[in-house]
């Protein structure tokens, strides 16, 4: 039983990294819109944006995870992207 | 330029989508390494363990997010994963 344990956790290391470089080209890619956005006078925040994509992903949710969670990680996801680009836009002002 | 961001949101969900896939699935298996700690009497709750993740995540952080970030939404998916252990024990002690 315990072995059956480690073996399910070296399933959840592959996931944790698949999941660490998905959200690593996430933020590369929120940057790169992040840029265009200040370019173009844009704001960063988007609230029709994150509505619409927290819909399709609470719809598309197979669960175990209750809609609820899979809202609330998304939502971090999101303040962690814009923080990236805020503190892309201070670094630009600034120097 | 308007073109190109609605470009790069599409991979945005792309990759949002593929998040909430290996999410899902790294539920399913938190899901059953908590009904294998339940049958042995073992507590959900791994410091050590979680300690040994977020180590092993902010070492292999290709950034651009900073390791307080990682460190933070991996919280959050620990976290949710507990929870999800939890209210699983207490379906079974319930019914």
């Amino acid at each position: 039983m315990e072995a059956r344990i480690q073996e399910l956790r070296r399933e959840i290391d592959r996931i944790n990294r698949e999941i660490l470089r998905l959200l690593s080209e996430r933020g590369r890619i929120a940057s790169e819109i992040g840029r265009i956005q200040t370019e173009l006078g844009l704001p960063h925040y988007d609230p029709a944006r994150e509505e619409e994509m927290l819909a399709y992903l609470v719809a598309e949710n197979p669960g175990p995870f209750p809609a609820s969670t899979i809202k609330n990680l998304f939502k971090e996801i999101f303040r962690a992207s814009l923080d990236l680009e805020e503190r892309q836009d201070q670094k630009k002002f600034l120097y």
